[in-house]
């Protein structure tokens, strides 16, 4: 059985934990507090990141654009990048779009200080949310969910007819959003029709039933109908 | 011939450009100056990151990791990935450490300070480098070639036996820095061998043509023997 480094509202290891339910591999999961720096952790991967998968036969796959594509090169059945080569880069801008652009202006820094902090000493910086940031963070995500409304103006999913890799990127980074109860869904209508269909499937039923010690999500967090 | 909007100190676009001309592909270049918002850029990428590709079919590549990606699968020929799964795995692995934590650590900073800053109005925060950033950089850039000399023990290029994506993705971010003169080549002698190495091929060579107006390259920049 595969083993997966990770944290709970971590949309990186979300987007990797989907993958591997979508394509029907459970693995046994590890949760690793990455920003204690284990010296263990480091051997694994010595940039101190989650995700890290660690296959039966010892194989080590770390960062987050390494691991998506090994999962597509490794596992192909169900594929989650089209076969047209355009098209994949297309699929690919927008996976990069959630994962650097998104995560920069509202995920990371909402997680961080919603979450994160919770687990670290005063020392360290950990300590209560600076309501600034989260203010900014909250102002940024209305535009994504606006384009995310727009791409569903012509399409089924983000990419095209199809559910791709670009998908499930974007809804790893709103169900910890989500988690923190800080998706305005209600004033987005087709971005929340968008997000249900995901939500429904079997592989983000494990996410929905995660837990952060102390913290436990707001009531329409694992609902379908919220 | 396909157009690549670029700027000629940026790791990222140099790595396109390497890539390009080890496949054999000219394009036709054109300098943007991202930071300046120009909406007939930001129609090509709404992101309005460099480098983006047009082909002569009209499609447009934009993205580090989709554009590196295109490249492999359009242009497989030479192929700068391997075939075997987990090495392709480590090559993307040493080409995402280089452009993530080398960047953050060492070549964005850098070039922020010493480069972009130049082109920039003082109101939109352009001037003289921050000294004190500049500083941390250079103390910083040690660790990463002390990494380079490392894999060179028992390596003939970064990721094996074989030249990858790693190498270009790491020369890249080295060539810009050696542009401002901040890479102490003659402490890390293997390093500085593979450098030679990569340095001596032609698709380096309009590389180092490049001059940014105003700022000439130091004596050593264009040298193999340096």
């Amino acid at each position: 059985m595969p083993q997966l480094f990770h944290l709970p509202v971590s949309p990186a290891c979300r987007t990797v934990r989907l993958l591997l339910g979508e394509k029907g591999i459970e693995p046994a999961l590890f949760e690793e507090r990455a920003w204690e720096r284990r010296e263990d952790f480091l051997r694994l991967n010595p940039a101190g990141e989650l995700p890290v998968l660690v296959e039966d036969d010892g194989t080590v796959v770390s960062g987050f654009w390494p691991l998506v594509e090994y999962l597509e090169e490794k596992y192909p059945n169900p594929a989650f990048l089209p076969q047209d080569v355009a098209e994949r880069a297309e699929v690919r801008r927008l996976a990069d779009w959630f994962s650097r652009k998104f995560a920069a202006e509202v995920s990371e820094p909402l997680i961080y200080e919603k979450v994160t902090k919770r687990f670290m000493t005063v020392a360290a910086g950990g300590g209560g949310p600076e309501m600034s940031v989260v203010r900014t963070a909250l102002h940024n995500i209305r535009y994504h969910l606006d384009f995310v409304c727009y791409q569903m103006e012509e399409r089924t999913w983000l990419a095209g007819d199809y559910l791709s890799l670009a998908d499930f990127v974007a809804a790893a980074h709103f169900s910890c959003l989500d988690y923190v109860g800080d998706v305005p869904w209600n004033q987005y209508g087709p971005a929340k029709d968008w997000y249900v269909r995901l939500k429904s499937r079997p592989a983000f039923r494990t996410l929905l039933a995660d837990h952060v010690p102390g913290m436990p999500p707001p009531r329409a967090y694992a609902d379908l109908d919220f």
